[in-house]
């Protein structure tokens, strides 16, 4: 077993539990959380949810609710941190939309950030890898939030053989035209805006690229996000005919009380491919 | 209006908000969070959460996933913080379990806390004005955890007139008898031991107080606390017929991932005395 159960807890007959495991991608301990709904031998798929800003492992799994829409099935879902922690890299901890809790599911290539900001690969190869590895999971689906709702889409459309099913709340989905998405690739891949494309779900559904299958967004009308960093408008545009369903959901927000209201409709769009 | 919306997430079709308003009782202001899950003029009844040591009013609303089973009812559920706040009383915020987010849900006649520590009557009093006069609501029942189910238990116990059921998750049922229990009596009520046994729900069974109806107790047996400090057995011994229902949960322990699993159950055995 290539991770640690740091806190286990019964919830709704199976176990939510509190892990560490050392990524290869980042060359770090990194924190997972995860739910089982049943014993580790009968789980045969994943969903990955990869949470916002500010976040880490504990998140989704304390505030989402998803225990209860998982319960009895024979598919777990796995939250990791959201990037590497204490780093020691001057900056790391300055900024609550850049560094530690911000690490954008991309490779870094700044010098700074290049040998342990690897968040795109840590969730397409680590992660993979040990729901297959350690957990015996067949098939896998991802989903996020914010984002963690960017992770999930760039993922989703790069790795389209790893992913069933490819669901967002609220995701900032054009971040290279946005000052979340500018800031971080600035920081992270440098000045070359060229090479920003390529973590951007509208650039590269632009360029034809396709998840699996068709996606999944909700997003909130009163998300005080919507206008300045989210935009997404920018993607529905690009998007031709069976590529996305997009949902403005009137009057929710940013938060978790929007994604828990939602949250029975993803799980159960992904249960649809996987199980 | 006799408080304050501090924050407002629109949630499963109703809302969540974050409030503060005076009360009579503490003399002071105290913060409360609530679901409505329709507008306010269509709720015709409460379920009072009090929460447990080191809570405050944001725990369950965010953690326990209660907005799902409240969602399209005429029933609201109001969170009230567990102690007042800032009273600068020397000792005050030193223990988890005793002062600050350790009000124990009683009237203090001790010295320092008299003035502002009267939990019990913020509860019976205040917050059953707030509901009739501010929210129309007509009837209320009462749950709780921990700290919060002895308090749900005591206050349905004495005042049976007020509250249609009540319920409670890992309650602390017999504190007279348990460390938690004394530190928080001594200290809020005293040294004459025969004035703790009006805020204890074994001691009030025992003498002969019952609750309107028939009292849900849900209790973990991996609860890490329930021998020293809940004590759930001694509640069962002098429990007659038709007094009590005490499920033992396999495996669960305190916490929240327990307390979200047998939600909803506690939900549909409140919805069916108060609708």
């Amino acid at each position: 077993m290539s991770y640690t159960v740091l806190k286990k807890h019964k919830s709704f007959g199976g176990a939510t539990i509190f892990c560490e495991h050392h990524s290869e991608s980042t060359k770090t301990k990194m924190n997972f959380s995860a739910f089982l709904p049943k014993n580790i031998e009968e789980v045969e798929s994943a969903v990955i949810w990869l949470s916002g800003l500010t976040c880490n492992e504990e998140n989704f799994i304390t505030k989402a609710g998803v225990q209860a829409h998982l319960a009895g099935t024979n598919t777990m879902v796995i939250c990791p941190d959201t990037s590497p922690r204490g780093q020691n890299i001057p900056g790391e901890d300055d900024s609550y939309d850049f560094g530690s809790g911000a690490g954008f599911y991309l490779n870094a290539k700044t010098e700074k950030y290049e040998s342990s900001y690897q968040m795109y690969d840590y969730v397409v190869k680590d992660i993979v890898k040990l729901l297959k590895e350690d957990f015996g999971v067949k098939k896998i689906s991802i989903f996020g939030h914010s984002m963690g709702g960017h992770g999930a889409l760039v993922c989703g459309i790069k790795e389209s053989d790893k992913f069933e099913s490819v669901s967002a709340f609220s995701p900032i989905v054009n971040p290279v035209n946005c000052p979340w998405g500018q800031k971080a690739f600035k920081g992270y891949l440098g000045d070359d805006e060229t090479k920003w494309k390529d973590y951007d779900a509208t650039e590269l559904t632009k360029s034809g690229k396709k998840a699996k299958s068709k996606i999944l967004i909700d997003q909130g009308t009163a998300d005080e996000f919507l206008e300045k960093e989210l935009l997404t408008k920018k993607l529905e545009e690009v998007c031709g005919e069976g590529v996305a369903d997009i949902n403005y959901r009137e009057g929710y927000d940013h938060s978790y009380y929007f994604i828990s209201t939602f949250l029975k409709g993803h799980i159960e769009f992904h249960l649809s491919h996987l199980e």
